[in-house]
């Protein structure tokens, strides 16, 4: 490590973990949830959605119906029945959303999102925005912390190689360093996961568990790297691709 | 997985995480602080040790010091001066200490044991007992709980290297499963590491930042798998060795 290295790399395992970020100002943080919140978020957004509205629970979500929003809302891997669509990728892939606001119920990325309010911004990771994102990051001269949104405040599989993903991405980019063991960590698990990203993610306890819940198009969607070019932020009480 | 494998092992990455825990009865819970407290108990107790009471604050410490106990407690790698000697292995390697009893000061050592208090059993792990507590695991039919102490709350190499290399001794007898991503995060990076582990902790943030604390000879000690035979369970307020 050079001592050109200015900005630091920060990796959470879980929401849990954030409170304890050694990363404390002039930070970007990245939120994932790779299952599924963050990869239907690129996915909607780049399919023409202009603003999505995340929230937490059903609750929200079925004040925002009312006041005539279009909602994606599911649990268990069913539509609920007061929803417009569901929570998938696939589920913005079909449709033409051009201009639309959409609300988007996810429990994890809501809580995910609503911790990281000490960061100068809030952006949005998935594989399929990781070229458009770590190279936005890029230009940002800002520490990066990047929270996975994890599975009950545990960490999983798919959000950590993510990070490591991600996190090689930057850590190829002169400009950053990091002292953290969870992104050597993240490192070592996206070297041995990239090779066949669908494959190694067979593995997660998380993927097994929504098996049954995850389509296989919405899978392979998921796990295939840089399908869009968006970089989703919230800002305020919505997100919306920088570069729309 | 078949369905003779019954018990559940899991690994909390840092004691923050350790609340969220999936197996709620029937375990015994593995404190693991590879740097250093699990490894010196491990090597107290192997030299003679008859019992260790672990206490976390140094005010806690000073307190046994008046009622004439022998106490270990350093900071910032120095031996404070009222206490009896360091908290490294090697202050327990060369001095004979039978049948005494040594309060041993560790912060991130204790809360952990104090936060495990739900567990049947509460036993220390490191990797110069690692055959010694995975034999003896596998004859107590019950689920296991890794704990890894971390720093500060956060993510830590060593603990979660050693907590798959314990999870891989455990899961190749065929009583235990896993439904955890962090067991299969702690089994890749221990396969990545065991070839070499002192090279590959190298590479930690805390060992970087203990490097100028921690004596060479302490070092190979802490990464030299199996040169012990003890089971350190921690029992009321004291640690002792189960097969003393």
């Amino acid at each position: 490590m050079t001592s050109s290295r200015i900005l630091k790399v920060e990796v959470c395992f879980s929401p849990s973990l954030y409170p304890y970020k050694l990363v404390r100002k002039n930070f970007i943080a990245v939120v994932v949830d790779i299952l599924r919140a963050s990869t239907s978020i690129c996915a909607a957004l780049d399919n023409g959605v202009k603003r999505i509205i995340p929230v937490g629970g059903v609750d929200i979500a079925k004040e925002y119906k009312k006041k005539g929003y279009l909602v994606a809302c599911e649990r268990d891997g069913k539509i609920l029945d007061f929803a417009d669509l569901g929570n998938s990728p696939s589920d913005f892939l079909h449709t033409s959303f051009q201009n639309e606001t959409i609300v988007y119920s996810t429990t994890n990325g809501t809580r995910a999102i609503q911790l990281t309010s000490d960061a100068d911004e809030i952006a949005i990771g998935s594989f399929v925005n990781l070229s458009s994102l770590s190279a936005w990051l890029i230009k940002q001269n800002k520490n990066v912390v990047i929270l996975c949104a994890g599975w009950k405040n545990l960490f999983n599989l798919e959000d950590s190689i993510f990070a490591g993903a991600l996190a090689e991405k930057l850590l190829n980019d002169q400009i950053f360093t990091t002292v953290c063991d969870s992104v050597i960590a993240s490192l070592d698990l996206w070297s041995m996961a990239h090779h066949d990203l669908a494959f190694y993610l067979g593995k997660s306890a998380h993927r097994n568990r929504l098996k049954h819940l995850v389509k296989e198009e919405d899978y392979r969607y998921t796990v295939t790297p840089d399908s869009t070019h968006v970089v989703p932020l919230f800002r305020k009480d919505a997100i919306t691709d920088v570069f729309s």
